[in-house]
């Protein structure tokens, strides 16, 4: 089985989520990096490619360039990792889109409803495959709850408590360092800072885990730590359609709070609880109230979902595998693709249209926010 | 030292509430109950009041008549316990107030504003005690939260989550036995439910240990079991005065909860994080992010919270006790009341002004629900 | 109902234990302490029991003396409560026994075999009821297992791990207050420390909660911190009856262990794993690796063990409600014993009986450790 | 930066440690596998090179052959990984170091302590690196763990607790499948079960988290589940030189546990506890008992170890990554080697000589077991 070729624009020196890409894609090897546009910086880009013993030919100065030219070589890449700061998502994304490449864009998608809109319309026309690497949603346990859920294991569901809290950026001086330093400036990050960055990933997992569409917003988003302009602690009210109700915290400020993704969902024949950083395990309880811990690897997780680990039980997995997992699925369908033996059902990650909602998501609570906290409509 | 002597309304056949006020008091044996009204049924009340080895004619029919005759009798009542359903709250702390003996109900207060400001000018005037005994106050790791962030260890508080969910009425028919019916019912409870019995614990817990006001909330108030009238799940995002905001989710649907009041509050110098369910410890984060751990009985604990334990660390305090801290503080103002010795600063419960709080709290809550969710101020 | 009298032995000034005993018994009222010889100075005895109340003419000033003016009063105690240092069980048991007074007695029960042995023989044949207050016995949850295990639940039992650590002595110059000084001197704690207060323990829990007994122990029995001469750091490696194994730790230099009695037990059907710190839930693993939690209060637990609860689930109970319990079935059976109703299957505490395995138990190790760590029959 | 080239013995159709070795690897794409002998029989040993993308005439049909075409090929393998079962690790460790190449043996490093000697001695002839892959000392964790204590925080250690229990194996009739065949195959495996493959973990991990020795062990390994030969639940006693002690417990019939090696370290200035299934954090306790909480990628993590941390805080880490890090100090080794900057202090990661440590335990073990469960030295 041949290796897939890719390309990866951003992810230059000093990137973290660059590096965790290609580090995730390596777990299982079923995929290569040779070309790479990892910088606006001819310079840097050389630099990163060299380390990464990428062609030199294959390190391009911008990233038109390097759609184009893939696109047209006989070995060029199968599909690109974009994995830039927000506010170029969207013409990155387009322009390989447009070369007819497939594509895995980190979240959120992109900046306006506009762009994701584009992007699905493109994508969808282009019959091209788009993920948007919400990354936990490749955890086992993840994906075992999804489908514990829609076998109606919990019945309706009432309400629905979410939150992503950290505090990395608590103090005032504190920019993060690059990461932080794009987050917290309008002009690269499109407006919104901590919802953008975690109340997506909040959307998202709540959408992808119930199949709940949210119906409108009631969103409190605050600029706490004193000299920024941008959200860093926001409190969203959730009113989906069919009438469950939820409540999202996203901060950045919130000290000792790592990267605490944390969803609780509450139905009528029982709850279930959720935490990114103890992604090995989920907590089950029945109508009765009897409390049951899953393990990855163990028996009562879900078949499908159980396919996706790696070691045995209480051998522990990670970010990286849940990643990797994501990765695993979008290469099985690109090589579907190639082979002519794709069909929509192999689709297990979270795809542009998902990436769409959370961009929906995001203005409909900057709506919200920006009239009083009043109620809004997600389009 | 002469054990006090108290009665007690309500707390009948089958009140879990009775019986635990009546435990608490006993822990360390300062007061002796010698009279009560425990029914509105005579019978029923001569039925406790026999198991209780209470003398036939200190089981009063009426509260009225209880309050008139302790107040003649020379070795009349110290104080009395006022356990019953929420809806005679008032009434009946009104006639003791009246009578001239001091006074601890169990929360919420009572039902309206007007009530909540009849009871606190009557009390005040007389130069009575009264506490309101939300229970979870008395906790020593409640009481180090309260002192520690008194001396200003967290800097300016930034947000707080706080929580109370239960699952004891997940269930269509779920009437939550004698407990259950009168807290569903709106004539017995005052148009509110759930946010009556466990928000206004959180209100409390989060005032007392912070020392913040509220100044606006904005409420949604559900109704998610069919067939039932009050709100069973509500949500509640709160503006503090000065700045720093909340959020409180209170449930009686959260299948797997017992009764998880959990308090987590975010300063700009540390966070602190504590659950009713685990007492026994507090989790206090530094600016640094370093996670520390501090259980009662060890060092670390502050001196005047740690002066309430009765065992040594390790050996588990719980519920009884907390309540049994909150009397013990009562019983010495009391004592202190009769000797002349007593001082203001010897108030460490919750007291009429604190409950009158949980109130309007509740209303404005109400007021906010009922307008579609927008901001109401808190009176 | 009249409440029972009691007196009791030891609790004098800076006694824990002695107030410990006297606030549970409190917990429920049944019994009302109106004797005493709390100290062996007789003014510190009457200062106690000036504190507690209690009529001068029944402060003794020995305990012989108590024994028989109590027992010859026409309102004398229904039983005594002994809490006195180890070294003096037995001279007090015995003449409280020949006085025809019922006993409860703090553990370890005495200092040698042949006082153990003279403890049961004078017991049965005097047919007097004798507790032995191992605390942990009384928690609903243990309860539970003991029932569970009994039901034949976890099929044969293979292996089970037991352990006690503690920190409090863990610095040279640490004598743990009057607490540690008795317990570390030879002559008052009949030549063992760490495994007497706490080994002890751990053997009883064991025992009750699987019905094992013991065959054989092999123990290490370790003296840590300089300047002390008795074990302050054990394990004891054990083979029962049937060939199940175990092996069992306690310590009282393990820096960051408060009071941390932690039992799990595994059998050939499945597990239970259970501590005293989180004695409301127990973890309950089946044949196929299913972990359940079960709290106290909730469905699932014993019903002859829930009983004892005093509280809804949440409400958190503790060390204090555990002894409360052994003494509310201790009461019942005085009571039964003068009312002529008692049978044996009343008895729902630890007895003299159990308390004599534990001096063998005890005696065993010091024999093993004695030649070397080799196998020792536990008579 | 070249990627070494690397072969493996072992790791055939349906070998987890094979796999999980080469994930490991693939992790930081420092080297990449070019040969193998994947299985002892040809057609296996094609389909997973094949799989691999090896090329045919690198997939050999024994590890001698290999040993000898590698060695003289100008592209032949830096390194070799063997991954066979236990009772082939000598032969095939001692052709691929005759043979001048650089090895990195699955634990344990073979059966008996002539081979452990042989091997060390033939290594440090050769001058070769040799790892041995006790995964659990990759962690970022476990390497803060060991320069804490070799900083002297702990003061002198006193006593220690550690124990690997699994419960995968605890029904009659459980195989284990592949794995656990010849686990529990006397031929296959060298006499021992799971003291060779859990007990070697604990005493590899205590041994490089304390540097401490064994002096002497008292070992009892049982055979619990019927129609089993060899041990499956094992309880050893442990006296390291210096007088510490430690008790070590290893099951394989401990049902609810999947993999839980857990470490606690009790010194006179503190402790440590830590778990591997919970490995990105660690609890560190003061001598005064303040319980701390330190995770991988925050502060108060040893900057040597913080170093091999590939994600932020919060992004969850595990077995790979351990892995993985022990061979990326490895592969700086063989590169250094290659280079000639290659000095001992260099390595980090366990050795041949650590390896034999293990031999040496587990021997010393049996013969402990064999008389009776008295002390063994260990040579």
């Amino acid at each position: 089985m041949r290796k897939l070729r890719y390309g990866m624009v951003g992810g230059g020196p000093g990137s973290f989520i660059g590096d965790a890409h290609r580090k995730a894609i390596n777990l299982d090897g079923y995929a290569e990096l040779v070309a790479g546009c990892f910088s606006r910086s001819p310079e840097k880009c050389r630099q990163t490619g060299d380390e990464l013993g990428i062609d030199r030919d294959r390190c391009y100065d911008s990233y038109e360039q390097m759609a184009k030219c893939e696109a047209q070589r006989p070995d060029g890449i199968d599909f690109v990792v974009v994995v830039t700061p927000n506010v170029s998502h969207y013409p990155v994304c387009k322009a390989f889109l447009e070369a007819g490449i497939h594509v895995a864009c980190d979240k959120p998608l992109c900046l306006s409803i506009e762009q994701a809109d584009a992007l699905c319309k493109l994508a969808d026309e282009k019959q091209l495959l788009f993920m948007v690497t919400y990354t936990y949603m490749g955890h086992v346990t993840a994906k075992h709850i999804r489908n514990y859920i829609a076998q109606g294991k919990l019945g309706k569901i009432r309400t629905i408590m979410a939150e992503y809290p950290q505090g990395w950026l608590a103090h005032e001086g504190d920019d993060g360092g690059k990461q932080g330093q794009w987050r917290c400036d309008p002009t690269q990050s499109g407006g919104v800072n901590c919802l953008g960055d975690l109340g997506t990933h909040v959307e998202n997992a709540v959408a992808m885990m119930t199949g709940l569409k949210i119906k409108r917003v009631l969103a409190k988003m605050d600029v706490v730590v004193p000299g920024r302009v941008l959200d860093d602690n926001d409190m969203v009210l959730v009113e989906y359609v069919g009438g469950a109700t939820g409540c999202y915290w996203t901060s950045q400020v919130a000290i000792g709070h790592d990267n605490e993704l944390r969803i609780r969902i509450y139905g009528e024949k029982g709850s279930i609880l959720w935490s990114q950083e103890t992604c090995e395990k989920v907590t089950m309880i029945d109508a009765d109230g009897t409390v049951t811990e899953r393990h990855r690897g163990n028996g009562g997780i879900d078949a499908g979902a159980a396919l996706y680990g790696r070691l045995p039980s209480g051998h522990t997995e990670g970010w990286l595998e849940a990643m990797g997992n994501l990765y695993g699925s979008f290469i099985r369908c690109v090589r579907a693709k190639t082979d002519g033996t794709f069909t929509a059902d192999m689709i297990d990650y979270p795809t542009v249209h998902d990436g769409a909602e959370g961009i929906k998501f995001i203005h409909a609570c900057l709506r919200s926010n920006a009239t009083g906290n009043v109620w809004a409509e997600v389009q």
